[in-house]
């Protein structure tokens, strides 16, 4: 059978990473095709993969794509013959890329919860609101939608499974922990778009305990965590789209999931948010100019892609489950440590655009290989969790594991 | 001799005081108006004035005026017959509305140094960048022209003048203290327009000491003081429009100005200062869009005039002047307390716009009755203290002074 074409979305950080690792994984796939609104974009990472000698010879195609219109996508995928589609654009684009997919009968892989850019933080589960309405829709035209593959959520929600699979009758709680303990030695840097990345600290923070949706602010509940590699570090309650989801597979577990944050990074946060600087919604200058104030404050912070050069230091992400096996109770920690500097030599980003940026191009390889090609839509927990680690693990992101006999590889 | 009609420019919470107060006083005037580019606001000011039955009978004619615009200044100035003009607009506007005043042979009285929106921090003496080039002009027309009128620059400058007058052969040193000790409750607010406010602490921080200008950051310097009512607070060395005048007349003292602020004050002001959110350089948004962040900070900060009704606590504005009499060292400490929530019961406007807007209306009477009316430009330490701050005191500022006496009225 034919390698299936690859189409990807996007050309911001995580972009750049999944292009690098198509590129490097080109065997499995057939045309290599690239689409962002500023198609400039999509041609300075090209180039990157050149230079880094990544392409092994295969071109990159780039286009120009208006990715809310879902007839342009559609019509993008059929003349690129793409059977894939790696959506790693903004979240905005979610709802209309995955209507392309189904339209033009492609595989669906995103990494992120969809977003209306009017609102913040809607009623849970949050994939209720968008992506799994469009079940019925995915399964009727045969395609499969991976959502969610990117770290976290992805890998976490892929931690989880394998705790299902291999070390628990009865999940009792997942409790996932990212902790970012790299410098970027600026003043102040978000690692993903600001627009994105506030938008998860400024609405209600949900959990899912004790078989019912918790609401809590953010930065009210903090707990210090003792982390392989990154040490103790204080991490807080947040809102995240894997709770969503893993809550519908394991309802009788409490699903937290764990944000470290140091005290500047919050005292940044504070002061912006109770100023009202992350607001989406519009304010009027003296002048009659209406102004989006996040917008406003993406426009003066850090290019996330350019934090990537200076970042030093590691990432700590993993899930800590606590079940019963035999009625014996007992608790895993399953983890990956990635490095800010490694990531950068190899692909030119930072590790937090690194390990966002792999899953997705491991599951469109498993998607291509057939294991998870299920023609239905699929969050990560609900597909095989080990072929999915094994893979990522040669692909630059080991997963480890900490129980009772020690810590180790999977 | 005719009473001389009287326009004031602006509608902001110091114009509302000054119009409260010149109506008030409007035994000292002629016709009375009030000029500004939103006339619904100096209506709205009209309007409260009459409901606190502050008007005494008297009109105040309102008109719509661009006051970057030096014709359109003079024209309303030959229309309404105005001998003086008030201004206590933006500080943009001082230039057009002095030539206004030069070309229509009216008085000029005004508060605070002209900026040019464009730049931030000019080279010291900062009125020798603008206001001081027109001495000539000035003096040619034949017309008074005050500048600085208010409490800090203004009635601080009168301070140290009464200082050389009353107490001290020779001037050592004048540090000039402004604390705020009240309490808006909101989270964070400033007490003036922060486009201008935030322009005052995010250049350099010149003082004048031992005969030059000393260059310093914002919050580099701090100093614990000890003032009446106030107790004990920390001010920082900061950059002040009367340093650049007083260092003129006491080129032998040294001339420092200090500001009071609390710890998150300090701290909202770094992070928005470090993040480039108090730049009036305009950004570009993802979308396009240029802007200037200050702009944006502005609007979303609450309006200086919506402080007011919940303003509590007592401001102590004071000199501490060193000198010698007699060969003898001695020093003196001269200041006003003032109360935000008497501001407030009396004019409407919290504290910090009352004690800026009283003076202004002092200096319009001192023209008018003529001590004041020198036919030439003038800073307020170059005219005489005594008769000015009596008539403070009878207008509702009233100025104490500490010295080995002890602490009484002047």
């Amino acid at each position: 059978m034919a390698k299936p074409n690859v189409l990807i979305i996007g050309a911001g950080g995580v972009a750049q990473v999944v292009a690098h690792k198509v590129a490097q994984w080109a065997d499995e796939f057939g045309d290599i095709h690239m689409a962002n609104r500023t198609q400039s974009k999509a041609d300075a990472i090209v180039e990157g993969i050149r230079a880094k000698g990544h392409a092994k010879g295969r071109t990159i195609t780039t286009h120009a794509l208006d990715a809310m219109d879902s007839a342009a996508v559609a019509d993008l995928i059929r003349k690129t013959e793409a059977k894939i589609v790696i959506n790693v654009g903004s979240a905005f684009i979610n709802m209309t890329v995955l209507q392309g997919c189904i339209d033009a009968g492609a595989a669906y892989i995103d990494t992120a919860i969809h977003e209306d850019p009017a609102k913040i933080c809607e009623t849970p589960p949050w994939y209720g609101n968008y992506e799994w309405k469009r079940r019925e829709a995915v399964e009727a035209a045969g395609i499969t939608a991976v959502l969610g593959a990117g770290f976290d959520p992805g890998v976490v929600n892929a931690y989880a499974r394998l705790a299902e699979d291999e070390y628990f009758d009865r999940i009792e709680s997942i409790d996932i922990v990212d902790i970012n303990a790299g410098s970027h030695g600026r003043y102040f840097a978000t690692n993903f778009d600001p627009e994105i990345n506030f938008r998860e600290f400024t609405g209600t923070v949900y959990s899912w305990q004790g078989g019912e949706w918790r609401e809590n602010s953010m930065f009210e509940v903090g707990r210090e965590w003792d982390l392989p590699v990154v040490g103790k570090r204080t991490a807080y309650l947040s809102g995240h789209d894997e709770v969503h989801s893993l809550s519908a597979r394991y309802p009788q577990a409490d699903v937290r999931f764990w944000m470290g944050f140091g005290e500047h990074y919050i005292n940044v946060f504070t002061v912006l948010k109770n100023l009202g600087l992350l607001s989406e919604q519009p304010v009027t200058t003296a002048e009659g100019q209406e102004v989006v104030p996040l917008k406003v404050v993406k426009a003066v912070l850090p290019d996330p892609a350019s934090l990537a050069p200076d970042y030093t230091g590691k990432t700590c992400i993993g899930d800590l489950v606590k079940g019963t096996r035999d009625g014996q109770p007992g608790e895993v920690f399953i983890y990956n440590v990635a490095d800010h500097k490694e990531a950068y030599e190899e692909v030119g980003s930072q590790g937090i655009s690194y390990t966002a940026g792999v899953p997705p191009v491991a599951a469109a390889i498993l998607i291509a290989r057939g294991p998870w090609d299920v023609k239905r839509m699929a969050n990560v927990e609900d597909l095989p969790a080990r072929p999915f680690l094994e893979l990522l693990g040669e692909m630059g992101l080991p997963t480890r594991v900490i129980d009772a006999e020690g810590d180790r590889p999977i």
